[in-house]
């Protein structure tokens, strides 16, 4: 189709299929502002159907290589799937970049998989918010598996990858030092973990580990115990049994009324950030203009006190 | 006098020299709010008179010290001192915990030495907006030398001594190492340097370190290149010298125009921060009440996109 920007167009494109559609109304909910936020209004009446999958780890643990053979066994199944590769350290964006992702490549003609990445390029909210965006696109054109894979271990990263419906954390045999860093926040995300590269020596004491920690950390899920899955990306062995834990972990999450709870509590949370982030929006409109320079300039030449400057922009927004 | 919380009368009381109200008025300060406002704009007028000098370095570093010995310098030299300890990652306050700045504490009956330990305490704008309203108010009741020292090289740590007129960076021999995550801030603030601990080996190298880095470096400072000062702190050893490096950078700052258009700097980019706090305040009472409730419900139940809810919450606010 024309390369419209209108995201009624666009959407209505989108649902019947067309993923070049698909790919601009993601950029730009990337982008963020007015446009962004009219597919935001757009999507969610038809969202609601999808489950979203959660991958995170240290870099260079086979993520990719996972999602990958994850993508694989969703395919033999007929399953549809979308994947989302959040890097909030990259600069690269659009789905046109995949980094070292050759291996998700292998499936970047098959009209059953979807595969974006996506990076910060401006958005004022950042990734936390563009990502349930982007799911809730998906899931309302029809992608019902959404695997959100996050790059890295840092903070922003485990939060994303923790508003998944089930939260995968991909740890290597020894990988003590690699997530050092933020073990306590991996751990309380983690529905499933998974050793991966489980080829390699020291799976045994990588196991004993996390069940250690297990057993010392109050466990978040109630009577969910994250099981521990040994898988080798490569060659796609263990991912079958990794995939059924991540369906048992779902069921779980839907019987026990833990699903129901956590997209409730994600909604709020979500709400919340929206509202903070159009307030930063008005306060950045605020801060310019001829007003905000004669203001300035009256705090620098010390003619008025910066509070009450601040009032003064701020009219009757702050009471 | 009474313990009267009206920031009016306390500043009267400030002013004639009552430390008891300075605290007092530093607690409200620091707590933020309009009471802190208030305080704020009572300072305000009186103030414009002080000069300020930010320390930084990484913990060890010997910065309490240094500090405590260059009170004893500018004693010698009669004048009055005012010391602002701000560690952001401390829940104490007040005042009275000084840490393990036991050194300051020779200084603790001194009238002419003000000593006071600033943390969070939920100030919404956090340090970096409590810290320029602290120096202020100091300012205005007539301490016209303060020192800003902060705890750690952090982001926060840096960005607060980096507002200073003259900012002080502290390291030690073979300091390579424990500023390693934040060198390039740090050099970017450092008006001089400072190898406290000069006692001990490799001053030399790490003289050589500086200079390197300094080569390497667009110095953001025109002309003036930051000298590099050992010192004893324990013995007070390079002090003298140390404070004269000051004096120096102070007089080709005053000079050059380049304190000017630094404090201008600093105003502008004040005023900004304080414009969105208040809309961040703004924000959490928005997210509350009755009407937060009925829309949180809705949008949990997928009746209300968020971004809707959203525009409503926040009325004619956002355009």
């Amino acid at each position: 189709m024309a390369r419209t920007s209108d995201p009624n167009k666009l959407f209505t494109a989108a649902i019947a299929g067309d993923r070049g559609s698909t790919a601009r109304l993601l950029s730009l909910i990337e982008r963020g502002g007015e446009p962004g936020r009219q597919v935001g209004r757009l999507a969610y009446p038809n969202s609601g159907q999808a489950y979203t999958v959660g991958l995170t780890g240290a870099p260079g643990a086979g993520k990719s290589t996972l999602t990958s053979a994850t993508i694989a066994h969703l395919r033999s199944l007929e399953l549809e799937v979308a994947v989302l590769a959040i890097d909030p350290s990259s600069p690269f964006t659009g789905g046109a970049i995949l980094g070292d992702r050759v291996r998700m490549q292998d499936h970047a003609t098959d009209p059953g998989v979807f595969i974006r990445s996506m990076a910060t390029r401006g958005h004022l909210g950042g990734l936390s918010l563009a990502t349930p965006e982007a799911v809730r696109l998906l899931d309302a054109i029809g992608r019902h598996w959404i695997l959100v894979e996050t790059v890295g271990v840092g903070q922003v990263e485990v939060e994303i990858a923790g508003k998944a419906d089930t939260t995968v954390v991909v740890v290597n045999p020894g990988w003590g030092d690699s997530i050092q860093a933020n073990k306590a926040g991996l751990m309380e995300i983690a529905d499933v973990f998974v050793i991966n590269k489980a080829d390699r020596k020291g799976v045994e004491e990588t196991r004993r580990d996390l069940e250690q920690m297990l057993e010392l950390s109050d466990l978040p899920h109630d009577s969910w115990r994250p099981p521990i899955m040994p898988t080798i990306g490569t060659t796609g062995e263990g991912v079958t049994a990794l995939w059924d834990a991540v369906l048992a972990h779902r069921e779980y999450a839907e019987s026990s009324g833990q699903l129901a709870k956590r997209r409730a509590f994600r909604s709020r949370q979500e709400l919340r950030e929206i509202v903070a982030n159009r307030l930063g929006e008005r306060a950045r409109q605020i801060c310019t203009g001829e007003q905000w320079d004669q203001l300035t300039e009256a705090v620098v030449g010390h003619q008025i006190d910066p509070w009450t400057a601040a009032d003064e922009m701020l009219g009757g927004i702050v009471a």
